[in-house]
């Protein structure tokens, strides 16, 4: 893309009201665009965010062997009463068309998935199975404060699991919490597994995929020595307790962010709907379900927590907008070397088939272009310029390093390349 | 994939309800579920369609050199006030959260593209720019009985151009106007340019781009001997009158779906919120804009409507879920070289990056089979049986054709990558 072309440039500054840093560096940079508390626009540098998110969470639920589907937002009203969701969760959005039907917006989908999969899978021969959708969700939330880790409006994941016994659902969870564990680890993220209370979900245990960070607003009691994690809420432990798992440390506490939860749902919505199937001996029985989250929107704020420096964002490769931020230097240059050579090499990047964002500005300065640079935070910046241009090179600069070096033109493809991998 | 996997298979029978082809194939053939009137899910088949319908579009919109944006769905009132529609608009949602805020739900995005694209382009030097997003909107219809077609909720391309000038709007409509017409073709739907009046959102005339249909709800009159067509609603004709614009035929009614338009807005909007940007002189000026709508969900209906038998659908090649649909018959194969013959070729068809449905059960009869082929209604369908493999070979049928041939297996991949371009 040349930055040209794109009508979300950087800010001078950012809003007023950004309180946290995601908020701030995310405005500030192009990246998304709050409407109100709790409700963004992506910008395109944001989207392409976004969709790498999505597309590498997608990845692991489909080699779970999950089936994508993409369930409807707006929900009518009886589907929220059948599991008494309607006047007990307080987070629901809920709203009348103008010919009297009342209906809710989704902010989980076990109202819809759970009919949606009973009516087809009436036998246990068509068990286990699982379902996941990649879609916006909405919560009523009192307050949004902290950028888009906590959405009025949100990109999440959700899976629902189909199972005939607890073993098998146990069996199921385990391979998922592997996923999940996959799936932050490829974000550039470490993620704890916590056990946490079930929400309005479950009235069982449940476990929470917790990162810390000083922006996140759970709290937690974790152990270095061992993968043990708690939040207070449930906690039986407090700070500087023994670890009751391994024993060899004592538990410290921190601020942590949920970027992915677990439920274990039991019977609770088949025996709402009176929706069951025959088991082997033509038996009626409820299927026991599980439900698994990953908030992407969210994701997207925890990374910019995590990967941030005074100057700006440092996106970890797997997600960043693009893999080459490409600066030409035109300056006083009449002969037009610098922006043809700077095209071309936009032109053979792009062909192997490396995502470039092409600062072709001419107006704005070489400073402006490195402090944009900087705040974008695309792992890898090249500059060419008339300096560079004279010794055939090209400026080699990772948004990481601390110092710049220089690879030859006749190089610098093969090196992008094998730096992406 | 394979179908043994997939949770939505073809049903029996079709709801009850199912008004139109559209929404009786689509629900039948498991691609899409109705949770109420106007308001689907879409399932594994029919998601992959939507996909490839909208991947369609945002090349081209992309080609158009339009930024990809996504705006939110939930919107504060202000904002529709601020445009005279929060009252005037009897298709708004709208809601109320718990703190007493009211939001409508976006049914255009009018409201947040204006500021949103107007804080960041305030010099004339900046124009012109068009931005668009694909995503959910919603319409508190007062009935919805048209399928996918007519959705509560449905699924959308929007874009949104801004210029300085009349004549730049009227070159970018044109550009658009051409962009618009290719991507029809790719999805093999014949759209004619229809003058129409410009319903809440313009005084002037618009352009809407209509697929002859008996599914439509709109009237056309039209002309065979050139490209006029016109809305019944505005026409100064009737039909049997000589076309107004070639004279060389007379003018015939149908029944059309809208599958696009497009709005010139003048510049109502920046007027509104008073949003300008300075001229070349220093003036203040208001953009000129211009909305480019092509629903992409009814799209997906319309081609149903489009490409159908009694046996089912017929996708075109460009938004099939996948391009071939193999089916394995084992019948009383003891030896299993069927079942590992058909892996076999799926496997291989896959690596060289053909998607392949293959029908892996070994419970479900050869015409159980072949019904569902043709109700999901593939291009390509290839069968793997006993009776093919005797002389080496494999079944080879195109849900367009009456008749099927055979093909010998060490071929076979080769032509399938030919039928595909």
């Amino acid at each position: 893309m040349r930055y040209s072309s794109n009508f979300a440039k950087t800010l001078k500054n950012a809003p007023a009201d950004a309180e946290t840093t995601n908020a701030r560096l995310l405005q500030q940079a192009g990246f998304v665009d709050q409407l109100m508390a709790g409700v963004y626009s992506y910008l395109p540098l944001g989207l392409r965010v976004l969709r790498k998110i999505e597309n590498i969470v997608r990845e692991e639920m489909n080699t779970l062997g999950a089936n994508e589907v993409l369930m409807p937002i707006l929900h009518p009203k009886a589907i929220w009463e059948a599991t008494g969701a309607w006047n007990n969760v307080d987070v629901l959005f809920k709203l009348q068309s103008r010919t009297g039907n009342e209906y809710a917006i989704g902010q989980s989908e076990e109202e819809v998935v759970t009919p949606l999969v009973m009516q087809r899978a009436q036998s246990y021969k068509q068990y286990p199975l699982a379902v996941y959708q990649i879609h916006w969700k909405y919560r009523d939330e009192l307050r949004a404060k902290s950028g888009i880790m906590r959405g009025r409006e949100f990109f999440m994941k959700d899976m629902y699991s189909f199972h005939t016994t607890q073993e098998d659902f146990e069996r199921f969870y385990q391979n998922a919490k592997e996923a999940y564990l996959r799936i932050f680890s490829r974000l550039g993220l470490t993620a704890k597994v916590t056990e946490a209370s079930g929400g309005n979900f479950s009235e069982k245990i449940s476990y929470e995929f917790e990162v810390l960070t000083d922006a996140g607003e759970d709290v937690v009691y974790y152990c270095d020595a061992c993968d043990f994690c708690v939040e207070d809420e449930i906690a039986k432990q407090k700070p500087g307790d023994t670890c009751p798992r391994c024993s060899k440390d004592v538990l410290h506490e921190a601020k942590a962010a949920e970027v992915g939860n677990v439920f274990d749902l039991g019977k609770k919505y088949g025996k709402d709907f009176d929706l069951s199937y025959t088991d082997e001996q033509g038996e009626k029985q409820y299927p026991i379900m599980g439900c698994y989250g990953i908030g992407i929107s969210r994701v997207m704020g925890v990374i910019v927590e995590k990967y941030n420096d005074e100057k700006g964002m440092m996106w970890p490769k797997s997600v960043a907008p693009f893999a080459v931020h490409l600066v030409s230097i035109v300056g006083k240059n009449v002969d037009g070397t610098v922006a043809a050579t700077a095209e071309r090499l936009y032109d053979d990047l792009v062909v192997v088939g490396v995502e470039v964002l092409w600062d072709d500005r001419e107006d704005v300065s070489a400073g402006a272009k490195f402090a944009d640079a900087d705040l974008i935070g695309i792992p890898l910046r090249l500059v060419v310029s008339e300096k560079t241009l004279a010794e055939s090179e090209v400026e080699w600069k990772e948004r990481s390093a601390s110092e710049a070096s220089r690879v030859s033109l006749a190089e610098i493809i093969e090196k992008v390349r094998s730096f992406q991998l």
